[in-house]
């Protein structure tokens, strides 16, 4: 019965669309009678009563037959679909890094979206409670990848033999069950580009070109001038060590200061001190330290420095950080980097140099005092609300030496079995996405790609239509014509309109017979050429090809 | 995997007295095939494989260094990376796919990888059960997309307005908590390559153009000669109808016409009348018909049968495919289908024409007899084991024209508020790449673009290295350099071996100087050229992009 009840409901739109089309009065009253027909043949498949209950032509089930109830139809939380605009800007976005990524060797790999779930824990400190599990159906326990590089560690330890070394790019999603913010392109499902150098090299070599790679990104992505700040890992860990943070405190003091790009001074001391109970006189000294910013010229200092400079720790990061700036002035490099102390970032992994990518256009709004900034830290959380302090950083990334060891396994020392060091970057592709989205107006982005619309006057038959459209799509021209039997002139010309094709191709039932068409060129103003201008169909193809290249 | 290797074990034994009985070759060679299929799955799903590949020193197990336990360090069940190679055979189908797409007015969207829940039941009839959940966490209830075609629906639902009309492709990640059999390129996370034309047009003019865009794409991945089956659900249907079969059995006994490309037509019959409880005169002449195929000349035969031409609903089918093979003629495709009445397709929601994509080199292997087909059905479904069968189809499609209505709520007389009815073709891109990648080398696939490598003699500094290398970046050419402050030459020379780079610049510190450079075609055998060709500095970036021009 409900397949009767279905194919009522497609005949009722065959119907509407027949009408809708204007077609032929006898088709339509053809169409009539089997309605009626499977009508018939419904009532008497059904019980009396339920007849006349029935809708004279009920379509598919819209609600759940089992009255399970309506819902809301929506994306998942902090997820949305991207539109066919949105889709030319992304892909423009990633076309323009990849190809960054391949001038400088890059090589790509996939990984799956869920991996086991215990390669993911343990590798994201706090920020764990933020990994979507899947469901246990039965088998093994999975979560949603958080990040590329975990994954990317985990590949390099199952193929460490092949992949001792490797430049290689990934450009996927990845997954936070985190607060979203979709304006600011902060998201539970976002895109990550990855470029990471793999292997064991001289110091600050592979390093120097991640800072030139992503140089060269955010150039390409023309989002304005940018910043990016540097620091190291080891010095940080001296700074810490002179100024008396005990070893264990080390990682949450150093996360307290990460968060100096969104707090000032006196909350970040107050986090030290009240919440993690450091010595007052310790953060004071860290304090100096913090804040302390600039270019080449800074090293003199920290190195002149009586207590850091003697620091073990915080000398190789000078010596590393020297040697770093040697090369970014050979990369043209220096121009965007600034050294900045306060600089820590998160993510627990990383072991030397460190960096993060800010847009001038972005930085936070100057905050008065600290009540506003605590005004808008999340619910729930000890995290500022970031739409309230503008897009943040764009890119991010740093070495880390050990992660690769922690998939590999220890031999008997205790030691892993495998040690490939890292250095990489990412890029917040959303945030580049949000930000480039602001800059045009999506009327104005073309999402399609068509060359030439086939239009039919007087009468052509379809067949002729699609005839012209298979000679073109046979000479690799990307061609459309309208689905209809009859469709209207104007429509014709509305498509062409609306999808900013450049040429139209154009044919009436007497030019076929003659062996004719006209082309027009559909951007221009020239009223020369208004019906087209003829040409013989054998040299259509020809004539359209060259038209393209001149584009 | 312990029932696989029971298998193969049982297969050895069956093979081995075939032979001692000096039964048929062909049955024995069917055999050994399907021997080979088991053993090729078995090596698939072993962690023993992933051993093999990782290096000496690394165990397979990694322990935790926090001593949570040892766990197997591998990617999720039914899921795998992608090496560079691959990737670059992967991405190389994906732009084959993508041009013809484009040729046609295709334009892209992208939906998340996790839809809510309920958006997802009840549209994959018995298949529901191999949909993934997300883990309640707290908040919605979610799963990983099964396909593409529904989140396309509730797009266009959630849409409508802005989209009454729409080609569009999405190349993206689907799950299902399948039986993997990874060498056919069954997976459970894989990719689809979708292309559906959504709106209300004239009868087949969408439908032929996406035969027409099936058939560029299976030609341009040169995968060899190709049929794509077609066949009617109205027809199937009329057919039932006339065969006796009752209106609420027609779904379950088109699924079990579904598997005649796998099951010859005796177990087929059994499944209808043993399993289904079908009349065994209903189901011998539904064996007539649905084991005739042909071209257009068939639909004459269907009209003159007196009791199919008389039915409405096969009528409507027939009269679709009449016109669909008139456009199929005009559009070139008509050399490359079969309408084949056995075609029947597993999912619900199609309501016209269906298709399916076979190679002529993937058709199964000939069963001898039912028992054998028996011995492979998977355990715990009642599906067969595609890995013993060969790759099976690699596209597929077909009109589904509810399925918009279904997400669109109902107004008051509990009609769709929305119908867009669509059509549209899904490519199997993982057995695409399944049969691509074993037509060639791994060794021979290039992953990397490189275009330069620069080679530095007689202990040139890192820093003129890098230096060369930037001014070819500044010019856009593809170029790297030895992360060593002195890299052994013979090292260097390789390195632009192995990635086949095509041209290598080779500097000395008397050159540097000198301010001059040599560039040596690596492909070329000329010894004349040997220690490469000498230039000036100042013409090193315009000879090699005139000879990267000439490639």
């Amino acid at each position: 019965m409900e397949a009767i009840e279905q194919r009522i409901t497609e005949q009722g739109n065959k119907i509407r669309s027949l009408k809708s089309s204007k077609a032929d009065k006898d088709v339509i009253t053809a169409e009539v009678a089997i309605l009626n027909a499977l009508k018939a043949e419904l009532k008497a498949l059904s019980p009396a009563d339920t007849v006349a209950a029935a809708p004279a032509n009920k379509p598919a089930k819209a609600d759940d037959k089992k009255g399970k109830g309506a819902f809301t139809l929506k994306n998942a939380k902090g997820t949305k679909d991207y539109t066919p605009q949105e889709m030319a800007v992304r892909e423009k976005i990633f076309s323009t890094i990849i190809k960054v990524f391949k001038k400088h060797g890059g090589i790509t790999i996939d990984t799956p979206v869920f991996e086991l779930k215990e390669i993911l824990s343990g590798k994201y400190g706090e920020d764990s409670k933020l990994i979507y599990d899947l469901e246990d159906q039965g088998g093994e326990k999975c979560s949603l990848r958080y990040d590329l590089t975990v994954p990317f560690a985990r590949f390099l330890a199952m193929n460490g033999k092949e992949y001792q070394n490797i430049k290689r790019y990934h450009i996927a999603k990845v997954y936070r069950r985190d607060q979203p913010a979709m304006t600011k392109g902060r998201m539970r499902e976002f895109y990550q580009c990855d470029f990471d150098i793999a292997g064991t090299y001289d110091a600050m070599i592979p390093d120097s070109e991640s800072l030139r790679v992503l140089t060269e990104c955010l150039t390409e992505l023309e989002l304005g001038d940018f910043t990016i700040k540097l620091n190291h890992r080891k010095i940080l860990d001296g700074i810490f060590e002179v100024c008396g943070v005990p070893e264990d405190k080390i990682r949450t003091i150093s996360s307290a200061v990460d968060k100096l790009d969104k707090l000032p001074w006196a909350e970040v001391r107050k986090e030290m001190t009240e919440d993690k109970g450091l010595d007052p006189q310790a953060a004071d000294l860290i304090g100096e330290y913090v804040q302390l910013k600039g270019g080449a010229e800074l090293l003199e200092r920290l190195y002149a420095d009586a207590k850091l400079g003697a620091n073990i720790r915080a000398k190789e990061g000078l010596d590393d950080m020297t040697t770093l700036f040697k090369y970014l002035d050979v990369l043209n490099v220096t121009p965007h980097v600034s050294f900045d102390l306060s600089l820590a970032r998160g993510l627990d992994y990383y072991t030397g140099l460190i960096y993060e990518a800010v847009l001038e256009g972005s930085a936070p709004p100057t905050l008065a005092n600290g009540e506003k900034a605590r005004a808008t830290v999340k619910k729930g959380t000890d995290e500022l609300d970031e739409s309230t302090v503008g897009v943040g950083s764009i890119a991010a990334g740093g070495r880390y030496d050990n992660l690769v060891g922690m998939f590999s396994g220890t031999n008997k020392k205790g030691q892993p079995n495998l040690m490939i060091p890292c250095v990489g970057i990412s890029i917040g592709v959303e945030r580049v996405f949000s930000i480039l989205m602001q800059k045009q107006k999506k009327e104005d982005i073309k999402s399609n790609e068509v060359e030439v619309y086939v239009v039919g006057l007087g009468g052509v038959s379809v067949e002729a239509r699609m005839k012209i459209c298979t000679e073109l799509w046979d000479a690799g021209i990307k061609a459309e014509f309208a689905y209809k039997l009859k469709p209207r002139t104007q429509s014709q010309w509305d498509a062409c309109d609306r999808d900013m094709i450049p040429f139209a191709v154009i044919v009436g039932g007497d030019e076929i017979e003659k062996g004719l068409i006209k082309i027009k060129d559909m951007r221009s103003k020239d009223e020369s050429q208004k019906g087209g201008i003829e040409y013989p169909r054998t040299q259509m193809v020809a004539e359209i090809q060259s038209r393209l290249a001149q584009l």
